[in-house]
């Protein structure tokens, strides 16, 4: 925190917060990137510096996640929605068959999408759990001949995160991990196909991110836009069209505080840490209550609600004069929702408690 | 200029150099947005600071163009290229056909990319004049029923512009006019679809601006992506999906900025007093030759050649020195190649012709 700026503690969903070190280094690159006199939202993709920016992005990230060789990374535009439609675009023939597993809102959001382009089986569900868990791979009713099975190994409403990887076969595994990516070690070669909207832990809201293996590259529809035809971004380097390259810049400055930070094995444990902390206090009393079933917590989104819901203003009037803020649940489901992702410290959380705390004894 | 920073002469054909007061606003906010202590980035896109910030950009946009009430503005992402596919996407029924002009590089990206969704019917060519113009609508070959008509209404690698709107009847007209949009006033009311990728004079890449003309709206075909069609994101405010909120910001300080300079009008004499001035220069002495015809000659992009191609990295590196940087021509035609957006100053301009001068006088 420099001394001019007054930072909250944002706890917003997404677009969220990024790490301040990243936003200072940004401000002052802002107006001259390394001497060139220029910002980097003024270079040309193709020229040499920022051809440099988006080596070094892609080769930090491969380190972080240790992505094996034969999957690429592109780095594309549209966010996880767009994903939904691009998906069955590359991966699922005219007549075919796919796998979904509805694990809440943003898998259902996936699954209506794909409708539009070939048959959806929902493979497993947790309505019955009201969205409260991850439905065992034992429970599930695969399809035959699925093109690809896709879930949500995050739901950012829900508060619902996957800590295994199922086990599909030969049927590549899809997986929407907008909200959680980076937040862990991830072992990338059980999936065909990883996609994450930037705006959590990597990068500015614009960005997608997709790891995909080489072997899916090429089964495009012939009425996929060019622009996201995997194996043709694949083979441009993200460069077919011209990417967000301020987003790519600012992803490249993520991934090196992350590799600072000490990797992803040290970014969970101190991601392990704040959950813990916070789903404590949830815990705790009784006063507040997460429905989620405890071995399925998302370490990142911690959806929680008060005892009644005309407290929830005061709540959040208390905690924006604490600077606690983007606290506010999501319209589907109300309540309060603190994000926790890789660029809150400690402290915020720990602030957070604090408030919880007092409030209670206010309220309880 | 600040103190701090030395600044070049960007003439970049895009991502291009952004006014300067644009980044120096962009960077004094970057940690801190008008006292909420968070950037732009870290906000929710449906939080109230955003609504403001994306509700006002929207405003400007619409007073700056004059656009009539009974167009859509949509903020979306994936740059020209993918308007290319999403433009059939939302209006080419299966099975029709669609009319296109060949006028040179992007106009035939988008006739190639139509192509994967009906019949495409090239209605005009300026093949047979080697793309060195704009070709007379007394020419074309329209089809009958055509379900629109597109037009390339600047090309940046071969540096031609329109400089009248044709006459299409009650065919919608659909203009990529990604490299001059801004860069004067345009009568709206004359097209039903204008797009442009914001990299030239709205924003950073990244953000592409739709402006859409409502009874267009409800055609989309099943197979467009939900987030690229253009009712369901005019009826979401351009937030079905999250957008890309940085640019957005970006793109509102740069239309506060052209409001500023005096608007359209103001921004139009001085691009035409620097393309004046580049255009005399090459004209003068019959060293550098720009092939294009003097009526279609573009005010934002300017190519140029040299008497010898041997000549062409002495040339650039004697810019580089001047600070004048990004000069080379595209790829696809070699020489040089100078964008003069908006941000652009007339100083920047005169500082190259300077250095084509003294340069002829060296090589001369």
């Amino acid at each position: 925190m420099t001394a001019m700026t007054r930072r909250v503690w944002n706890f917003s969903a997404g677009p969220a917060a990024m790490p301040e070190p990243v936003l200072q280094r940004a401000q002052a690159e802002l107006l001259d990137w390394h001497g060139r006199g220029m910002s980097v939202m003024e270079m040309s993709h193709r020229g040499a510096d920022f051809t440099s920016i988006a080596h070094k992005t892609e080769a930090d990230l491969r380190t972080l996640l240790a992505v094996p060789a034969q999957y690429k990374l592109l780095f594309l535009q549209g966010g996880a929605l767009a994903q939904n439609a691009i998906v069955p675009l590359n991966l699922l023939p005219a007549g075919g068959v796919a796998d979904y597993v509805d694990t809440g809102h943003w898998a259902q959001k996936s699954i209506a999408e794909a409708r539009k382009y070939g048959e959806v089986n929902v493979a497993a569900s947790a309505a019955d759990a009201q969205y409260t868990c991850v439905p065992a791979q034992a429970d599930w009713r695969p399809s035959a001949s699925a093109s690809y099975v896709h879930v949500t190994t995050n739901e950012t409403i829900g508060g619902v995160e996957w800590f295994w990887i199922p086990d599909t076969g030969a049927t590549p595994l899809v997986a929407d991990a907008s909200s959680h990516l980076l937040s862990r070690p991830l072992d990338v070669s059980r999936f065909g196909v990883i996609y994450a909207g930037a705006q959590k832990n990597i990068g500015p809201a614009g960005l997608t991110l997709v790891i995909v293996r080489e072997d899916l590259l090429g089964r495009a529809r012939r009425e996929c836009p060019s622009v996201f035809d995997y194996a043709v971004q694949a083979k441009a380097g993200s460069m077919y069209n011209t990417p967000a390259t301020f987003g790519i810049y600012l992803a490249g400055l993520t991934f090196e505080w992350l590799i600072a930070q000490g990797g992803l094995a040290a970014i969970e444990r101190a991601n392990i840490a704040k959950a813990d902390a916070l789903y404590a206090e949830i815990d705790r009393s009784g006063f507040y209550r997460n429905p989620v079933r405890r071995s399925d917590r998302s370490r990142m989104n911690v959806p929680f609600f008060l005892p009644d819901d005309r407290l929830n203003e005061p709540f959040l009037a208390g905690a924006a004069q604490r600077g606690l803020v983007q606290l506010k649940g999501h319209r589907a489901v109300g309540g309060m929702r603190d994000s926790i992702y890789n660029a809150m410290p400690l402290a915020g959380v720990l602030a957070l408690v604090e408030w919880m705390r007092e409030f209670e004894r206010q309220h309880g």
